[in-house]
């Protein structure tokens, strides 16, 4: 529907609805999620038709069954977008929230309140229930949207954008608040990324090819949506089945997710005690290890890791050991090779927990908890954009808060400087 | 005394010491504090010298009287540069601060706390006391800093600089935490603003083409303190001798800063009452008008306004003035135009003082009071780095809190996902 205008007149035109949505109170833009919810529905055969053709495609050019599988939005699938359409409805409203006030002796009042941030530019990979998830996120925090999906998905993703257009419509609100880019090349994404004073911030999530290119050639704001290298330390005061249970969580639970866990790192006093048991639990679950020469040296079934295991993100079923001198290795460690996004600390020694707490730059740090609870919804944030990797703006769950602003406004009796 | 570095070993040696910065508490921030202002007092005489040696080298050069003002840091104002250090230490260390808590169900403890954002880099015009200033906010918020000052101050920010370091050295802490850089040529600019992973932030002051410069450079996240083109506007409900006197007030108590008034919007309905009072008023203070086509059928005597006028700093005593048909017009040409800085309406009409602070998009909106304000002092935040004009993470004034980033610490007894 976008493609006969340039990328620059689609983004204007967005930036101008910005102005539109920016004013719409909470239920003006609940009635417009409803209204998205039932267009999607009534389109479901049109969408599932869409998802069809890209599966059918994504089959041809031979994906792998991960990246089919996330592609699929068929049945159930189809039926949780549109709950998820309409949960974003229950979220309150963060826009014109007052974040504090100063009243100053000579009357003048300063009130710090949430808005919009204006035009919000999306860079993500196939899965195309995010094209209706991002888009509502950002209607309810008063945004308007430019959605890139991966090219995989893009005749799905056309489809979904259309129902949104209609429920736009439907409401008396400009189709142009919400953009499905279809066209897919990488060009696109660098004249977006370049659109200072229209596009006001790009979030560019998946692959890290995708976000390094995004980020050298951005010069409007960038919020990255990293990898997940998260690491459970096990101290050498933990509770050794604790510790075994926070280990599998994180590392099975759901491995092709960003807060799994990619690394472990075990103090040196308690090693030959604690990895022969966890191998033997992990080899169960079916979970490869690749460890250091002293791992190694104390489970010879290891494979070895290299230097790059340290600092990749698995998202299947492979953990890489380490064993460290220290407390203080282990936050080395972490702040060197991870990536700043879910790392935890199993002990029972309090001062360990604190040092490690606040010492490990990490987006979620855990003390005797899993790395798998850092997401939106289990962080009370209800839906999530995704989770930051960056310190600036947004860390973690990204939620409606993070897709705002917030502004002073001063209300004054003829106030002047003196 | 960085000179014989390279800017990544420069930027590298400060990132070392960022997470032993991280780690101070609030007494041990203070003492670096105290000892910084005594070595700037104890250096007065060196610190002095160098700044006249900067001094006149700015007027062999041709350097403007009003630049070479901003470059004179003797007598008073050094004193003032050493006083404003101590400020700082009595301003309520932001590091630590709990922002919000979440106790799930499961007894997961979810805390989202102020942390240091580790490397800030700041790039700043030859003002010399921005140098202290600037170290010792970034300091106070837990953070290191590279100060690349204009090459016209290098010699004063050299020694200011070498006084910090002594005290820096004197409380046994890294000297690297705080490097003034020497190099003043682009290149180092640029360096500097893609050392991703090591300098996590970069604060462009002062020139739009630096600032553009920048931000086409940079692959770190940067946060832009632009221009300041700020309006007034002048609504058909207005007092008008409020409006004179918040006009008056914002463009000629401090015209060469970045919150005072460029532009002034009137309602067509008010204008040929309300101009030719103003004119003989502001011609009175020496300001220089130049009119849209309208106002200058009005007042004859005004300069013609080109299209160039509306964006414009002027910095000086000069005014652009503009007839608008509409509250919505006004409000048009302030998005459109203006730099998103700071705008007033003045009007008795309370829903359209509604409609202007919510539609404006600008860090500060003033409804009756004078954009003179926005300054951090005045806004209660203490000192500031400077006047975002950016949305994200900082807008407005940056003080303490600004020059932090947040982390969860999860506190857990083993919770894991279910």
């Amino acid at each position: 529907m976008t493609k006969d205008l340039s990328t620059r007149e689609i983004a204007e035109s967005a930036k101008e609805a910005a102005s539109v949505l920016a004013m719409l109170d909470e239920a003006e833009k609940n009635k417009l999620l409803l209204a998205i919810s039932s267009e999607l529905r009534l389109a479901q055969t049109e969408i599932e038709a869409a998802n069809s053709l890209d599966l059918e495609a994504a089959k041809t050019s031979g994906l792998s069954d991960a990246l089919i599988d996330r592609l699929d939005l068929s049945g159930k699938r189809f039926l949780s977008m549109c709950d998820a359409v309409l949960a974003v409805t229950k979220l309150p409203d963060p826009v014109g929230k007052e974040i504090s006030k100063v009243e100053r002796s000579d009357g003048l009042l300063l009130s710090k309140v949430r808005t919009p941030i204006g035009l919000i530019a999306i860079i993500y990979e196939s899965r195309p229930n995010v094209t209706a998830d991002a888009a509502v996120l950002c209607l309810k925090a008063g945004n308007c949207v430019i959605l890139r999906g991966g090219k995989e998905a893009f005749r799905t993703n056309i489809a979904i954008g259309a129902a949104i257009s209609k429920a736009l419509n439907s409401c008396g609100l400009p189709e142009s608040a919400v953009q499905v880019i279809s066209n897919t090349d990488r060009e696109t994404v660098k004249e977006l990324a370049q659109l200072d004073g229209v596009v006001d911030l790009i979030i560019p999530r998946g692959g890290e090819q995708l976000i390094k290119a995004v980020v050298s050639m951005a010069t409007v704001p960038v919020i990255k949506h990293y990898k997940g290298v998260c690491h459970v330390y096990v101290d050498k005061d933990a509770d050794h089945s604790m510790a075994q249970s926070i280990i599998e969580n994180g590392k099975c639970q759901r491995p092709g997710v960003c807060n799994a866990v990619e690394t472990l790192l075990v103090h040196e006093s308690i090693a030959s005690e604690f990895l022969p048991e966890l191998a033997i639990q992990l080899a169960n679950k079916g979970v490869e290890l690749r460890g250091c020469d002293r791992s190694h040296a104390i489970c010879t079934e290891m494979k070895r890791a290299t230097e790059l295991d340290w600092e990749t993100e698995y998202l299947d079923l492979i953990l890489s050991v380490k064993i460290v001198d220290s407390l203080s290795d282990a936050i080395s460690h972490i702040n060197k090779y991870g990536s700043h996004h879910s790392d935890c600390i199993v002990t029972r020694d309090q001062s360990a927990a604190q040092k490690f707490l606040r010492a490990v730059d990490s987006a979620a740090v855990y003390h005797n908890a899993s790395t798998r609870f850092t997401d939106g919804g289990e962080f009370g944030l209800g839906a999530e954009i995704g989770i930051s990797t960056d310190k600036l703006h947004a860390r973690g769950p990204m939620g409606l808060e993070e897709l705002t602003t917030y502004k002073y406004l001063c209300f004054g009796s003829g106030q002047i400087r003196a």
